[in-house]
């Protein structure tokens, strides 16, 4: 019997209610897999700032710093919006990201067949389907750089430095390359070369690294293309690796392309197996506690979970299958629902997903 | 008799020839209207670098100076791309930007009625059409901060630095208010100011700009939600505002999804009167001297300029109608073409449009 620590951050919104599926899907795989999976439940964003005054208390690093995996559900919502910078619910995220030292996020872009016609794209450009692995650079970069005012002629001056070092650089690359030969083998280095000292430095590690792996195909695009071609031709694409802000852009977009966005998961990867694993979606404070909330993403980012973290590569393709049947049986919550399916909510969701397994 | 002096700028690739139909053009429009334009050529960019070894020669920039307007074809291609990063033919782009201190780049993202198919969204995306207009502040932020190198613990590191002024936000976000005026009266501000210092100036700003057009209404929306948003509900926009390299990104996005991007013009406006004007598109090497380039995108901007440089409002409607006629009459470049419509080249599109005025 193995033994796994996950911290648990539900967060605010409709956070707490799909991670609490999460937890019951990841207890049935325990069961029958024969893992235990023992969580620690912490406080995070705006439920944080409520409780201590600060969107993330030292005590919920401690937490993720001594488990395996971080489980995350959503953090923010317009109740903190008003808030200074530095003591909004986000900077929760980042913080987590660098004090764990989580420096790839990975994040696929995947059209679920069963939910096509939710695909704001053409039938002709997606084709039988669309699978994007985007690899964003997610400690450095402008997120991290040096940021400040000053006077200038012109007035008050504000300023954030993009930046990157050979090293960071190098790390996401490899991270991007040993993706891309698990898949078709091929990565897409998006930049802005022809423009920004920084990019030429990524793009020159990039190919670098790229020696490495001859087995793999390396293109590199201008930011401004890329987010024209994700939508003219995304079929394109298999791994894109990009920076901490192209990637913020590029992944939202990918996954607004593909029409399943209250779907996907995401995974935040660090040096050894700690993980961060949350939806993409965000927190949607108004539907929260009204078991309206599409709890499968979160449930697919614990598949994840299961996949990079802790090495369980069959107990994650379980729960993918099961909610690929739940799909095909036609239960949907009501952000994917459409004519002829069946309605449910968050928690008959999660059942049916249990059942599934 | 109104005299008016145009830079032209030909460029690379397709650029001399649609820039060579766009003349015929303008003259066709000075004969009707009694105008006298005057061309003044000069060369930039890949041209210029073949010429005399530096893509932006100090004359080509006299020449602009000393213009009512500069009207620029293409600028770039294959043969340059292994140039170093300064020496490169975007430089020019550029550096004429910052010489003509031309801050404000309009790009309106609008989709033919007549070119509905080639939308790469769903027609209930699109409903009746796409108007959107983007400007993009064109001389500050991270294209023309400090840049440059240092070593770091973790080898050799690139910055390049985002910066922005008071001064500088005012005068984009009065561009996007006055323009929002004379259409819907709605201004979507773009940035990233949950995480940049430079953007939450920018947003202050711009709020404070709003105070002064209690008319237009003015919402904000992070770079990251905005690029999704243009795929998910791009009519929910009329007047985008935002920084270079977040212009730069949507703004392609935006003429991507109307599907018309061989037909999109731009403008670039400073202090005054003057304005360089160019297509969206690029220099399309693989057809360049073939007589297939599609010249209605530099036709359309020299109407912009006729427009905002030269205040001639009914000779660029002539102008914009004429391009509609034609695409009425069902005449089509290659890029543009689709069952049952004419095929034509470049020089017999010159020739459609000017017959149609
Ligand atoms: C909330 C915000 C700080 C964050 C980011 O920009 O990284 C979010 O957009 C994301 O992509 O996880
Ligand atoms: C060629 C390049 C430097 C330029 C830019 O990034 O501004 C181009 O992409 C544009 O949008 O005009």
């Amino acid at each position: 019997m193995m033994n796994f620590n996950i911290a648990m951050i539900p967060g605010d919104g409709i956070g707490p209610e799909v991670v609490e599926q999460t937890v019951l899907v990841l207890e049935k795989v325990g069961e029958i897999y024969n893992h235990k999976f023992n969580f620690k439940e912490a406080l995070a964003g705006g439920c944080a700032i409520d409780e201590y005054g600060e969107p993330l208390p030292k005590k919920t690093i401690d937490i993720c710093k001594e488990s395996d995996a971080v489980l995350l559900g959503a953090i923010g919502g317009p109740k903190w919006d008003n808030l200074p910078g530095d003591r909004r619910p986000e900077r929760a995220l980042l913080g987590l990201r660098k004090a764990l030292g989580l420096y790839a996020n990975i994040r696929p872009a995947i059209l679920f067949d069963q939910l096509k016609e939710a695909c704001p794209l053409k039938p002709e450009i997606i084709g039988d389907g669309l699978d994007i692995c985007i690899v964003r650079e997610l400690t450095g970069g402008i997120y991290f750089g040096e940021k400040g005012r000053k006077d200038t002629e012109l007035g008050q001056a504000a300023f954030d430095v993009e930046i990157y070092s050979e090293e960071e650089v190098r790390r996401i690359a490899k991270t991007a390359f040993d993706i891309a030969r698990k898949r078709n083998k091929i990565v897409t280095n998006v930049d802005k070369a022809n423009v920004l000292e920084s990019s030429r430095l990524w793009r020159s590690v990039v190919e670098e690294v790229a020696t490495d792996y001859p087995d793999v195909t390396l293109n590199h695009m201008y930011v401004d293309n890329a987010s024209m071609q994700l939508v003219r031709n995304p079929k394109q694409f298999d791994v894109v690796v990009t920076t901490n802000m192209f990637g913020d852009i590029l992944s939202d977009e990918a996954s607004m392309i593909t029409g399943s966005i209250g779907m996907l998961p995401s995974a935040s990867l660090g040096e050894g197996n700690i993980g961060m694993y949350e939806p993409v979606h965000g927190s949607a404070p108004d539907i929260a506690g009204l078991d309206k909330a599409n709890p499968m993403a979160t449930i697919l980012s614990a598949a994840m979970m299961l996949r990079y973290s802790f090495g369980l590569e069959k107990e994650a393709d379980a729960i993918e299958k099961a909610v690929k049947k739940v799909l095909d049986d036609g239960y949907r919550t009501m952000d994917i629902i459409n004519e002829g399916k069946k309605a449910v909510g968050t928690k008959e969701m999660g059942r049916l997903i249990i059942e599934a397994l």
